[in-house]
């Protein structure tokens, strides 16, 4: 392709080139069947075979334990936002969540309708720049729930609370991306554009026995049982993005699976945090410690450049580097199937940019 | 292609060959943008045009009055079985549903959690094969409901009640299928994967007036106000399935828009039905004034040629004609992007079936 971009959105986001090749093949035939992916009944044969692929490929390649059921859902992660709390909620306990960004704030926000909220922390006081790692989970709570990685401001949790109450995680931004112990949580959920498929699609890995307690009198579409009981089938699914989250779950487990995924993720993250490090221009958001992986943040020193370097960065086809409206700066998002060449690219533009001579007279790093 | 395949599937369902062939495209690359159509941001130009166009052409197709929002949702019209009483409904009213099949009854199920729900009338007794008109809708319920297609009992509602109250549509299987007044409802919504796209969206078109109404305290993901206020981008949205459903309704406005779609839809409809009602071997399920354009159901009197009878019709490549489950028989869906010559070949497959010497001793249509 001779405009080759270098896609470092936050999402939807990029996927790898042969899941996109197959994934149009499908679209005009779906596997020689005469039809379009998009076209078949979610009852058919066929489809049945995608969506019990990719639940195995859920399971193989995060090790999840049988007594966990895998749901595939619609409505996103914001949807779960406000199905955690009606399923699981309980009267006269408090649901215990851990406060680290624009996303857990939003989840909070929607469990406040169902019931009592507790926050066990939060780092909202500097701009949710670290993870709270500070912090008591009282045993009679309902549940206790986190974000892994908080995509808007970059930081990610990678070290999760011992706890006896039941743990659920939003995993929307780093599922995939690096080995996860699933036994240590009974509810994940994860919107799937970023390291999972095309938007439309959620995902849910959910512990059996955490279903099994659930008492509340919930809408058939907010259940979790309901997907649980009907294999995700209850009503019409989105097909073909579950078709797409197959084909990429297969790209993932033949190029090594989640811990290769993992490694080359923290080479490609260590390679544009050092150059961040390095600059005398450019600095980073979050904590050292808390830095995620999958969602880079950074400025410039000299505020007023910065317009200035996303037009140079989009001339040498990097798009997607705007970083979150509130926060201001930039974000790169360096998700599975970003290549460690796109992030090469990305950090040679930034040292082009500091390296001519029309910007000599930037503002540097305090000395 | 050599395999030329009839999908006469109830849904996800069939869709134009250059709707395909142009969603395909967009896979690999959208417009020439080096990105393909699933990597693209929701907050893009790009996208903010094909959301806009596809609500242009919405507005268009259906002649959508000026004081009407349209809104993109997921889930499924199950999702907005809970959504509408969630919204709607008020104490101290009741809402009055018209019970006209399996999916009406989905939804009055769903709203009974949330409220008192009168059942207007239902033609449950004779296995909804027709539609109820003789009722009445008292005018202090918070809203009257209905399902103006049954696609899995073949019946379609042609003439709506006159009424004062809120009236609120469930238009799944039909909607761009026929001429309808929007102004004539206050709510219609509609799963995309039978007219409209793929699985995974949801159309909502609802008047101004009752978003300004709801009083009810209510999860973001559930109100429609919230979609209405952010142009249904509050979260990420089905980026691929508005896109291909922008495709959609493009084909169908180049082909002449609703009014010329439900004048094939007639002829289609008129096709089948005629020979099933000169077959002496066939027969139709619905009552001949309530036959739905949409779903054609049928049976043999010989009930035990059937499978005989669909194994023969997936010789000549038509697929998807099982009848429902609790039904039993046939299904022919004729949706817009079923040409008329497709159901040439059904038809002519049926004569060719009876016509056979091998199968002569078959039940008849009882003189």
């Amino acid at each position: 392709m001779d405009n080759k971009k270098y896609n470092f959105g936050a999402g939807p986001c990029i996927l790898p080139d042969n899941v996109l090749n197959s994934a149009s093949d499908a679209v005009k035939d779906y596997n020689r069947t005469g039809l379009s992916i998009l076209e078949i009944s979610h009852r058919s044969s066929e489809f049945e075979n995608v969506i019990s692929e990719c639940e195995n490929l859920v399971r193989e390649l995060l090790g999840v334990p049988d007594d966990y059921s895998i749901l595939f859902l619609q409505g996103g992660a914001s949807t779960q936002f406000s199905m955690v709390p009606m399923c699981l909620m309980q009267q006269h306990k408090q649901a215990v969540y851990l406060d680290t960004g624009y996303f857990s704030l939003k989840a909070i926000k929607e469990a406040r309708l169902f019931g009592t909220v507790r926050i066990a922390a939060s780092s909202k006081d500097s701009d949710y720049d670290y993870i709270p790692y500070d912090y008591h989970i009282p045993g009679d709570s309902a549940y206790f729930h986190c974000t892994s990685n908080n995509s808007i401001e970059g930081t990610e949790i990678f070290t999760f609370p011992e706890t006896n109450v039941p743990m659920i995680c939003d995993m929307s931004s780093d599922i995939f991306s690096r080995e996860i112990n699933v036994a240590n949580f009974d509810l994940i959920y994860a919107g799937a554009q970023k390291n999972m498929g095309p938007a439309g699609l959620t995902l849910v890995i959910v512990k059996k026995a955490l279903l099994k307690g659930i008492q509340n009198l919930i809408p058939s579409m907010s259940d979790y049982r309901i997907y649980d009981a009907h294999n995700s089938m209850f009503n019409t699914p989105p097909v073909f993005s579950i078709y797409v989250a197959m084909l990429n779950l297969r790209w993932l487990k033949e190029a090594g699976g989640v811990k290769q995924a993992e490694e080359r993720n923290i080479a490609k993250a260590n390679l544009l945090y050092d150059a961040i490090d390095n600059s005398d221009h450019f600095y980073g958001l979050a904590d050292k410690t808390d830095r995620s992986r999958m969602n880079v943040t950074f400025k410039m020193y000299s505020r007023e450049k910065e317009t200035e370097f996303m037009n140079f960065a989009e001339s040498k086809g990097i798009i997607g580097i705007r970083g979150f409206r509130s926060l201001g700066g930039f974000r790169a998002s360096l998700y599975n199937a970003m290549d460690i060449s796109g992030v090469e690219v990305l950090v040679q533009c930034m040292n082009d940019f500091v390296d001519n001579d029309l910007f000599e007279n930037f503002k540097l790093k305090p000395i």
